[in-house]
């Protein structure tokens, strides 16, 4: 595979699930509360973040298989080959996980407490968006 | 910047915004009618993908600013310098955009036709997620 762009890690989720067979389906299938710490050189970059905010995490799902293109949706081969653009399959070319959590609490290293994020512990965190804001961007 | 992950292209979109003057800060705020054109080898990956689909896109906004880590909401220096991660700046460590779009039609080359995606002609696509779907995932 010939890298078109680079993605650099800003933080890690922390996570009490430890194995994929612990993760449910979808965030709102009963995750846990999770932490969210950010490292040092890009915590001025959740300034105004705020306990209730709702955030999307976007974390790199490093356990993915990459050269998936088709799935059987959730796992069960009894569902018709179904192409990975079509699902939420973590296997897919470029393995980014989205999940809509709000924040519980901001702690004062960077860490975010926040609700329904169902990733593994150490799982890579890519970015995190504000979706409600109405702030500038393209994105 | 040491590279953590490293992305592929699996299309590009294709626009009327041929400038950054031209694009609405958000997609609900008059984007056009746009092409997403998926590269052969993962044209497979689109399987299952309707008129009607409602999908979410993910680019590579490769004209952002991967130093910012604050930005003066929608650049007005009268708003108070926020962080990037309570925005939804383009500009930002990993500048990933994301875009809710519905697709209006299918063309036979792996080209959607989708509505309100506000991003530059030739814009990189990352991924393409099927929110609405209930498949297997973490993501």
């Amino acid at each position: 595979m010939t890298a078109d762009a680079s993605l650099v890690h800003v933080g890690r989720v922390r996570s009490m699930l430890k194995t994929l067979e612990q993760c449910p389906k979808q965030g709102s299938e009963g995750a846990p509360v999770s932490r969210v710490e950010i490292d040092p050189p890009y915590r001025s970059a959740l300034e105004g973040i705020e306990p209730g905010s709702q955030l999307v995490i976007l974390t790199w799902l490093d356990q993915a298989d990459r050269t998936a293109l088709q799935v059987h949706p959730r796992g069960n081969p009894d569902k018709p080959l179904t192409g990975v653009f079509c699902t939420r399959s973590p296997n897919r070319p470029n393995p980014i996980g989205l999940h809509d959590v709000r924040v519980v609490a901001l702690q004062e290293n960077g860490t975010l407490v926040v609700e329904s994020l169902e990733v593994l512990d150490n799982t890579p965190v890519l970015d995190i968006k504000n979706m409600g804001s109405r702030e500038a961007g393209t994105s």
